[in-house]
C-alpha cells in the first residue's frame, strides 16, 4: 500500500490510518479543527475541496453520520494516495476521491455540506516552497480563495453549509468573496495558540442564501499555560 | 452648569469631569475602550461622529497630543450638554461640538482621525426604548452603520484612520460597507467579557485607501476570574 517516502499515521479515531508523504504535505492541526467544527448530519452528503490526502473526509466519516463523503484533489499522485488510505480503511463505500480542478469540475450532484482547508498564502506573499507539492498546498498556485468559495457555492444545495479554515489576515476578502458568491458568513471562531496571543487561524461557517448576522464564538485556545493542549483540543484529537 | 436630571461624573483622567443625564445616555465601557484603541498623534485633527455627551473627544484630548478635536451630535440638547462639559473643563480651545446630522453635514476640513461609537442596533432588531434620546443612541433611527462609515470616509484625509467600536454580529456588513466606501479594515480587536466567553464588542481600525490584509489582535478580556477588571482594562480606565 505504501509508496516510497510515504508513512502510515494513526488518526486516533476508530482505528483509522492515513497515508502521508512528508515530502508532499502532512495534515496539520487546521484539518483536525475543521473536521471538528464542521457539522455533517445523518444522511447528508459532504464534499471536501482541496482534500489533499483525504484527511477531512476520513475524519468526518468517523465523526459523523453523514451518508457520503467526496474529496476533490488537483494533484494526481496525492489523490491516488488519498484513495489508497480509503481502501486501507475499507471505506470505499462511504468515501470517494475525485482527481480534478475545482475551477473546472462539473458535478451533477449538489451537497449539503462543503468543507475546505485551502492553501492560505497568496502568490507573491511569503516564501514559496521549491517543492511543487508543498507549493501547491500552501500557496494559491492552483486556486485562489475566491475560486474555493465560488466552487463551494456552486456545489452546495440551497441553505447548504460551507465550513472553511483559513488565516485571520484574509478575513475581510473572505467575507467579501462569500457575499459576492451568495454565501452568508454565519459562525466565526478564531483560534489562538495561547490565551493572550493573537489568533493564527479562523474557522468559518457560511450558509448558501443565508441572511445577515454573524455569531462570533469564544476563541479556541490550543495550548494551556503548561504548554500542553487544552482540554478542548485534546478532545478534538482524541475523543 | 447642570440642568435638571443631569449629574457630574469624574473621567479619572487629568481631573476631567463630564456632564451626563441618565435619562438620555451615559457613556459606557465601549467609549472608554474606543478612546484607548484610537491613536491620535501629535498635531493631528480628530473628528468624532455620534459624539453624544462628548466623552470621546474629552478623553482623547487628555490622552493624546492631537491638535484639535471635534464632536458631531444630532440631538441639540445632547450637543449642548457636551459643550457645557467642555467649558467646565476649560477645553474650548481644543474641542468643538457641532450640532448636526452626519448624513448631511458639509465641512471644508478633512481629518486625520475619525472615531465613532454609533448606535449598534438595527431598527426592527431588539426592543427600542420608549425614551427618544435612548432610542436614538441605541438604535439606527438617525443613521445606519453605512451612513457612519460613509461620513467617516468622506471626512478623512487620504490614508486617514477610522476607529469604531461595534458589535461582532455586524462585522460582515461593516467590512462590506467599509470596502464599498473606500476604507480598508486593517486592525481588529474583539472584546470578551471574560476569557472563554464569546466577544460582545469589537474595535476596528480602517484606513482610507489602505490595502488588503487584516491584523487581528489578541482579544481584550474585560473581567478576570475574580470578577474584577483585568489589569489591561484597569489601565485603560485609570492610567
Amino acid at each position: 500500500m505504501l509508496k516510497r517516502g510515504e508513512r502510515l499515521d494513526d488518526l486516533h479515531r476508530d482505528g483509522l490510518k492515513i497515508i502521508q508523504n512528508p515530502a508532499q504535505f502532512c495534515f496539520g492541526m487546521d484539518a483536525a479543527l475543521l473536521s471538528s467544527f464542521a457539522r455533517v448530519h445523518h444522511g447528508q452528503r459532504h464534499l471536501d475541496l482541496c482534500t489533499g490526502n483525504g484527511v477531512i473526509p476520513l475524519l468526518l466519516s468517523a465523526k459523523t453520520a453523514g451518508e457520503s463523503f467526496i474529496g476533490i484533489e488537483i494533484q494526481e499522485d496525492v489523490a491516488d494516495m488519498a484513495r489508497r488510505s480509503i481502501k486501507l480503511n475499507n471505506l470505499e463505500d462511504r468515501i470517494k476521491i475525485i482527481h480534478g480542478d475545482i475551477r473546472e469540475i462539473k458535478l451533477k450532484e449538489r451537497f449539503d455540506v462543503v468543507t475546505a482547508n485551502p492553501p492560505y498564502m497568496q502568490v507573491g506573499h511569503g516564501e514559496e516552497s521549491p517543492n511543487e507539492a508543498l507549493r501547491i498546498a500552501r500557496h494559491e498556485v492552483m486556486c485562489t480563495l475566491d475560486d474555493v468559495i465560488l466552487a463551494a457555492s456552486q456545489l452546495l444545495v440551497s441553505k447548504g453549509k460551507f465550513y472553511m479554515v483559513h488565516r485571520p489576515a484574509r478575513m475581510v476578502e473572505m467575507f467579501a468573496s462569500m457575499q459576492t458568491r451568495g454565501l452568508a458568513p454565519k459562525i466565526l471562531r478564531l483560534v489562538q495558540p495561547k490565551a493572550g496571543e493573537p489568533p493564527n487561524m479562523l474557522l468559518i461557517m457560511a450558509a448558501k442564501g443565508g441572511n445577515a448576522g454573524l455569531d462570533v464564538l469564544a476563541p479556541l485556545i490550543v495550548y494551556g499555560e503548561d504548554g500542553k493542549y487544552t482540554e478542548e483540543v485534546r478532545k478534538i484529537y482524541y475523543e
